[in-house]
């Protein structure tokens, strides 16, 4: 790979090879292995427009124990802020960072970005996926799952948000069943899924129904950053799509949950499902750093 | 030791031994002698609410020096500003840092993190406390004084703040006299030091019967971070507590001066006697470095 | 060296000896050859009180290349924001730190920070100078021309910037010919160039007659920060003084276009000017990684 921008232009060999390299660092860092440093003495940029704890710590700390050098960047601390054209901003950084890690509003401007810069880039979430979450959550799977063949994921809630949609390419890719449970005007449009044509995603306004079988479940904020104006409507809107006892009892007979967290609870999920299911959704926000740390040895290599 | 989170929950052989660690720290970097690296591989997160020069860069130079890397968020950089439950943090950051060092306006959060995160945690300054100020300032009393046995110490002005609370932890700790002056409403209220419950503490409204042969003067700022609304009324009630030259001639001969930064000359001290004593004073920020080394090296080892 | 302050206070000898030591720098990262460790177990602080890409990237990446730290503290971090003398800050960061990189609108200040700090001190932007934009510029002058000596530059635009006035200094010190044309009101004062006193640079409201025969044209922003309620006035001003076609015409044959970015196409370049000069003016953005790190390993060999 030369960038990580998308779970959609990623292969399943990709995908597959990154979840691998992200268990065998996971079991050296355990072993207090850090010896691997493909990413010394490199500096790579974190340039964020929006805030993060899990995302920023994950990398720092993945970007460190890996040889190498971050430095982040808030929108504040960017000349970006005062109307410089992306292209400018990545023909500079590309001749001083050694990688870019770009968390924005704009799929459109980090493939740009990773197209003037010359260095590689990796999304750390847009509007339009959250690629490096969803590794995270297939070693997750492996973990709990032994793997992803001949399960069903039910991603119940806000279906059509970055996530959603990067489980609908997950599922395309490695061909595992994926139900999308959300009210209407919140699930992917029919020419989306169209688009992608992968007939073992479906897409249904009945949590039950996806939940049925399923050997996870899989929620995320119903409210994400920028759409607190909307918190009314919305709340409204999901309030049967919880993730509770009863939503569980249609899943598969030991069913894991799976959470990308900040969690709220008694909005997508229930306090008591989330400190149920607090080892398999800590264990899946710790992926985060394996799953970064793979891509990362990943690029460096390129 | 496995958290430092206060003064209070601190042993007299931990704070001695902290002292003697930073002091052979600080001869160490003198000689240039920085081959010591206790937090080899390690990552420590700082997690400030409130803005620092001093703690911040401290706590960065003095992690980097024991081999570790130092990573800063403030409140907006930290998805608690979105409402996230400590308990939820600190799960995720305890499982990607080695350490944590918070500085926040709220002691039961601080113990909060220290409890879930399952990492070495540090207060570096709450609303009761700021037990780092207070190493650095027994190294302080060590250099200058040979120590804190059979000493006074007055510490004047706004006795009932979080740095007067540590200094009356370590008075009952460690057995030295201390005369803490304010102005009535200033002062810590009865029923706490009947809770200490220590004979050689003692509170006045009179500055010069506190710095009576005193071999320290101590004091802060009148109006902290946060109370700048009640400046006008703080102004007038310390007016009296100034250490200026009177008040130093009521110490004993050859009293030292200390200062915890930032010093407002005219106000809580006068200018003359800030210059005349400033070795001290900025002896007592740099032994914040060699202070905090002492702690954090003394929780890699745990 | 002990500081860089300024080109005003440099000699010719100390600008010659750092653009050499930036083109060995930069030779030797382009070998891959990263091995000098000059700021080996350092710690310097970065202090800006605007925001920036290409100085801090250039210098975070510049101090970690020679085997040193850098913190990055933006106003609202320090406690200069509570009103706390620069003396003061100045004095406990020089027992913490090992070098100070400071971008502000005060050359007052920096000089103040540097005297009181006793660590080695970096101008990194004031309202008087941009010094190492300047280095940046004299390499680029020297890999683009193989040199300065018998060169004309064409200074066009806002003529009385800190760039123009940091390229009155070494046209002062180095000989070359220096051409500054800008509108009435945005050109050094005659005082000034008297105090400089060099016969070397000419001031002009006519921009063909600046770059008649120039080797270099050179501009900058006319609406820098802080500056933007002026851009009405400075648009209708400055408007004559585009780097476009017919300004280039004037100029000698294959004569070099620089900006010292960001670029406002349209404005002060035109948009094919400015894609034509990329490749000049994006390595004279990276050639300020390689001017840094000369003046860091200047001032740590001290």
């Amino acid at each position: 790979m030369k960038h990580f921008l998308s779970i959609e232009k990623s292969s399943a060999d990709e995908l597959e090879a990154l979840v691998g390299a992200a268990a065998a660092l996971k079991a050296a860092r355990a072993a207090g292995d850090l010896s691997a440093r493909p990413l010394a003495d490199q500096c790579w940029g974190l340039m964020f427009s929006k805030s993060s704890t899990r995302t920023r710590v994950s990398f720092e700390v993945g970007i460190r124990e890996l040889g190498g050098h971050a430095m982040f960047f808030s929108s504040r601390d960017l000349q970006l802020g005062r109307g410089e054209p992306i292209e400018d901003t990545a023909r500079v950084m590309g001749r001083m960072i050694h990688g870019a890690i770009i968390r924005n509003d704009s799929q459109a401007d980090l493939e740009r970005f990773a197209e003037c810069s010359g260095v590689p880039t990796i999304n750390a979430l847009t509007e339009l996926e959250h690629p490096c979450q969803l590794v995270a959550d297939l070693l997750t799977l492996r973990e709990e799952l032994g793997g992803w063949r001949d399960k069903k994921v039910a991603f119940v809630g806000d279906a059509d948000c970055n996530m959603g949609r990067s489980w609908v390419w997950a599922a395309k890719h490695l061909g595992f069943e994926l139900a999308l449970a959300g009210p209407e005007g919140y699930c992917p449009p029919a020419d989306y899924l169209d688009g992608v044509g992968a007939a073992n995603v479906s897409v249904t306004d009945d949590p039950l129904a996806a939940a049925a079988g399923a050997q996870a479940l899989y929620t995320d904020v119903w409210i994400s950053m920028g759409r607190e104006d909307e918190a009314a409507s919305r709340e409204a809107a999901f309030a049967r799509y919880q993730i509770n006892p009863e939503l569980l009892s249609a899943a598969a007979p030991g069913a894991i949950v799976m959470h990308c967290l900040p969690a709220y609870r008694g909005k997508e999920i229930t306090a008591e499902v989330l400190e149920t299911h607090a080892d398999t959704i800590f264990s899946q926000a710790e992926n985060r750093l394996h799953a970064q740390k793979a891509v990362l040895a990943s690029l460096a290599q390129f």
